[in-house]
């Protein structure tokens, strides 16, 4: 591939490459859990005390874009990746200049600014929602009478879980959004009928080789994913190759090492590009215990050099399910067959992401299986009957 | 259950119970790797330098029977576990007069000599190869002619993997085993003409609660295991039953909290106890990729008060090769459809377990599946094209 530099060296030693990643949260920790035992060794930047990345690697206190905790982050590493991004890009070029950065820094810089985003996906010829810039209460009047309500205003940079937006369901409501978001750079999206909420995951390897996830349906509460479920009902081989189609050519753009999630809207056949993160993804946790290769691996499999693992459902199905604010109750969560646990070490606070679980198909009714697995009905009342334990609390 | 200490508490801040570990080797690491999800912390009590449990929890440098270190290790431990048999007795007992330890320390002291282990087995009415102790040349020879040959004698304590046993094929070979071992506590055990090895891991919970694992049928060379493999071909619900039942008076006689592993031999329809282990257990390590839970999810499970998980085997099967003495060639192996790679982060040694490879059944033949499963046929095909691969080394 152009460009794509060549494997991280795998020692003969028997201790495996170190990877050094950019944030210490959940997304670090389950790289660290499902790379340790490929062998690989993990170094963190994190500025927070307690991340959840702590004792699984060395961990580096400092801010994102201290240039000595950058230095001593990439110090011996043989390759680098992030979990989250909002990455400064001058940090990630600065760590390009010691040691690979995958997903490279250009997706970065996509990611980050829904505008240049929303640009990019239509040069690439992906369907998105409507959109304008906005920079000044003028600029909202005309994108609002081009676009009509209702719309949303957004903050170009540095949104994630529907913070830093604002519905205008009529005219009258463009005033006080202005008020919330007034003065940073602003994009006005168009109101989209969607039928569904869906997420394509790929991973791209250092040698091009592309493999998609299954599109993954999933469920927002107040701006925050609540669950993801493959299959998604009724997707058909079309849907799922428009969608490899659509997410392989932002890889091959960008020269994409790495998983990449696409945030889409369904309406009937068409497939529209939302946003999309350059890491693993929430929406892809389910494949921790509902696929053949979970992202996390595959994720690390990409970035040093190794094959890319299938990328398949495992059983009939998933859901996964995030535990959001308090402590669920562990005892009577884990009594149920079919039931992961995925805990953060996140001491609780409302509303904040501190586990998931994974509901996968299980066998037969018995203790120790094995019987036959769960068909897709008695799968969702399995995952009900998890969602009935979550709501009632502890 | 009689005996059985409330369960380790499960704070309400969402941070979780820190389980003490004696032991800082592979099966103490796959334990954290398994725990941390489960929201568990830990804590290693470790003599060696840069063991594989560095980086998944705190390591104290120290003998296993030092007091300090002792104490460091179980302050503010839920629970305390342990990952190898040979811990000193003295030890446990001395841990637990702050924290619960599980499995019982009673456990310990049958594990620890072959003789008592064998005479337990017996008195719980479980068939054994015959036996004699000996502790002088004089004892071996009045052995012999009881037992006759072939015979094998082993010394009582600390043997593993095959070391500090003499096989004894005819009477003219007794002057040299006793050469090599005489001294010490022996026991020389009668020849068992056996079919096969096989093994029963069961868990059982703080609540009396047993679940067994499918019977797994295990090969070694030269006192090593190379292979386990599930289901074990032949075994029917008799066999299972007897297997459990007989592992199930050990767990209930010791009042036993979490998994432990029977070795057996199989002559026709009988089952011989060869040995126990009181741990999570090398025979056992297929159940990370091939069953519903893993043996060592539920071993904390067990020990901290958790409801066990489903032990049927997910899928069609599973087969864990051992990677001894050099390091495998990773990228073929990822490149293998249903291959688990299993590194421990040890320095190859000649002959050292170094890491395993889970072989599971997988999704068809694309790279993405899904499709149908591997029959036993195409999960055997793929054991074997794995089986090349390592043969041919790096």
């Amino acid at each position: 591939m152009t460009g794509a530099p060549p494997p991280a060296p795998l020692p003969s030693d028997g201790l495996g490459p170190l990877v050094a990643i950019v944030g210490g949260g959940q997304l670090g920790r389950m790289m660290a859990l499902a790379g340790r035992p490929l062998g690989l060794r993990f170094r963190f930047l994190e500025p927070k005390e307690n991340p959840p990345v702590t004792e699984l690697g060395t961990v580096i206190q400092a801010p994102y874009d201290d240039p000595e905790g950058l230095d001593a982050l990439v110090d011996g590493a043989a390759v680098v990746t992030y979990e989250f991004e909002n990455v400064p890009v001058e940090a990630a070029r600065r760590l390009a200049r010691s040691a690979p950065v995958f997903p490279p820094p250009a997706a970065l810089a996509m990611a980050q600014d829904r505008l240049v985003e929303k640009e990019s996906f239509r040069e690439l010829g992906i369907d998105t929602a409507p959109f304008r810039p906005v920079s000044s209460r003028g600029e909202l009047q005309e994108a609002l009478e081009a676009l009509g309500t209702p719309a949303v205003l957004k903050t170009r940079r540095f949104g994630y879980d529907g913070k830093g937006q604002a519905v205008i369901r009529e005219m009258g409501d463009a005033d006080g959004a202005w008020d919330e978001l007034g003065g940073r750079s602003l994009i006005l999206e168009g109101f989209v009928e969607f039928d569904r909420e869906l997420s394509i995951l790929a991973v791209r390897g250092r040698d091009g080789e592309v493999r998609d996830y299954p599109l993954v349906e999933n469920q927002h509460s107040e701006g925050i994913l609540v669950r993801s479920t493959v299959p998604a009902s009724g997707v058909d081989e079309e849907l799922q190759w428009g969608a490899r189609e659509l997410v392989e050519r932002v890889l091959t753009k960008l020269d994409y090492v790495g998983v990449l999630a696409v945030e889409l809207f369904q309406v009937g056949h068409r497939l529209l590009a939302n946003e999309m993160a350059p890491r693993v993804h929430n929406s892809g946790h389910w494949t921790q215990d509902g696929a053949w290769t979970s992202q996390f691996e595959n994720h690390l499999r990409a970035v040093v050099g190794l094959p890319l693992g299938p990328t398949g459902i495992r059983g009939r199905g998933a859901a996964m399910l995030n535990l959001l604010g308090s402590p669920p109750d562990r005892g009577t969560l884990a009594a149920l067959p079919g039931v992961c646990l995925h805990l953060y070490d996140k001491t609780p606070r409302p509303g904040r992401k501190i586990g998931h679980i994974n509901v996968v198909s299980a066998g037969g009714a018995g203790p120790d299986g094995p019987g036959e697995e769960d068909s897709p009905e008695s799968l969702e009342a399995r995952i009900q009957e998890v969602i009935r334990v979550l709501d009632a609390g502890v």
